[in-house]
């Protein structure tokens, strides 16, 4: 594989996701963090707290990617049950990581609140996992392998991974440029299509957005090489001027 | 399998899901759809425009749940290829559909618009198929075996799912109940494990937040039988009335 594409996953854990109760933001904030950094995110699944739903997952993921990225389940509470399962998934044992304790101790310690075997519980991970810093909350994430577990509260989750990306090997990034087209896609997909099949450099997407009266599209296009994304632009440009701005038709 | 059980599992399809461009609405709208029917979404994946990965998500869902629901990829351009791959996840053939090319073409032509090949694209689905009503733009999502597949436009998802859920067997209605705790987790995940262990016909949920400051948690008792709720709901807030209000610990 092209060593300068570098590949992620991500399992979003939590049965609250699947009921409807939390919408998740922890996608979306990862989607675009990767991107940024040149990592292309290829799959998210979202699964409950089910031990054996997660160990498959990770499996599963792990080796057709170069991250496996998870959020959730890794407080202090019952249904917190990542950390067993990924150590499952590894083969190996769960169990209290002695820099872990120490952090967690004192942080509990300086705040004159008792460190119980519950809290004690969020410094469990699988041997010999690294710790993913938490400045929110203390209790750390961590990375085994290629899979990195974070917390599923969104202001731990992005502290959490922002301490993690330097430590990643990062792509060539994706540079995308974004056309507005002022009516549905019905219209312009023979010739877009065309010049996707001139520019296989780039990868063309055509969103149809639908504002409730009129669809419109953005039109983006993809790639790592900025010629050959000046070029689709300006093929994709020449399209619409020649169409002149028309009518919304689906 | 218990027959008052029906399970679903979700593919969200496409590029600008992983990009971060777009960011998801169709998951949550149709978790809560189906939480409000009795249906259990047990797994989601998102996935990017490419076939093989949608063949192989098809297929890998479609034995494990009742129902398998996709969203995106129906439309009139060259990376719309979600009717091409769920027809090869059923080894079936993909072709105009007679009777949505019937309705497509009326609907064009009574407004006066081409029905170009690229918009009867639109009406291509596996052979045996059948339609989900598209009120919205008329070209319709369709149904082939458990699998359902919709357009990503939300709007257009929605009122698809609106049509489709009439259609489906449902579940005994999963009911909840949620109770605020002022404090973080740390504190209460002895005895709420213990309250889980003893209601073994209920979920208890526990799910905590942070506004910057302080963590508070919310408690989900989750299950069929509203008297087990009601029990598991009991021993829960006479835990919370033994902690009296507390701080915010985590």
């Amino acid at each position: 594989m092209d060593d300068s594409i570098v590949t992620a996953a991500m399992v979003a854990i939590g049965d609250e996701l699947l009921s409807g109760r939390t919408k998740d933001k922890n996608i979306a904030h990862l989607a675009s963090m990767l991107t940024a950094v040149g990592i292309d995110l290829k799959e998210v699944r979202i699964i409950g707290d089910n031990e054996d739903g997660i160990v498959e997952a990770v499996n599963a993921l792990r080796p057709r990617y170069t991250y496996v990225f998870t959020s959730g389940g890794i407080g202090p509470t019952h249904d917190d049950i990542t950390a067993d399962a990924v150590s499952k998934a590894f083969g190996v044992p769960c169990e209290h990581d002695a820099g872990a304790m120490e952090i967690m101790g004192a942080a509990y310690a300086s705040r004159n609140i008792e460190f119980t075997e519950s809290r004690k519980r969020m410094a469990r991970m699988p041997r010999g996992a690294t710790h993913i810093r938490n400045p929110v909350s203390v209790a750390p994430g961590f990375s085994i392998g290629n899979v990195h577990v974070m917390a599923g509260v969104p202001s731990i989750f992005q502290a959490m991974l922002d301490n993690l990306i330097p430590n990643l090997r990062t792509g060539e990034k994706i540079q995308s440029v974004t056309i507005h087209c002022p009516f549905g896609e019905g219209r312009i997909s023979e010739p877009l299509g065309a010049i996707q099949d001139e520019n296989p450099e780039t990868v063309i997407g055509s969103y149809p957005q639908f504002d409730g009266t009129n669809f419109f599209t953005q039109i983006v296009i993809r790639g790592r090489v900025p010629s050959a994304i000046a070029k689709a632009e300006s093929q994709v440009r020449k399209m619409l001027d020649e169409f002149g701005v028309g009518n919304a038709e689906p």
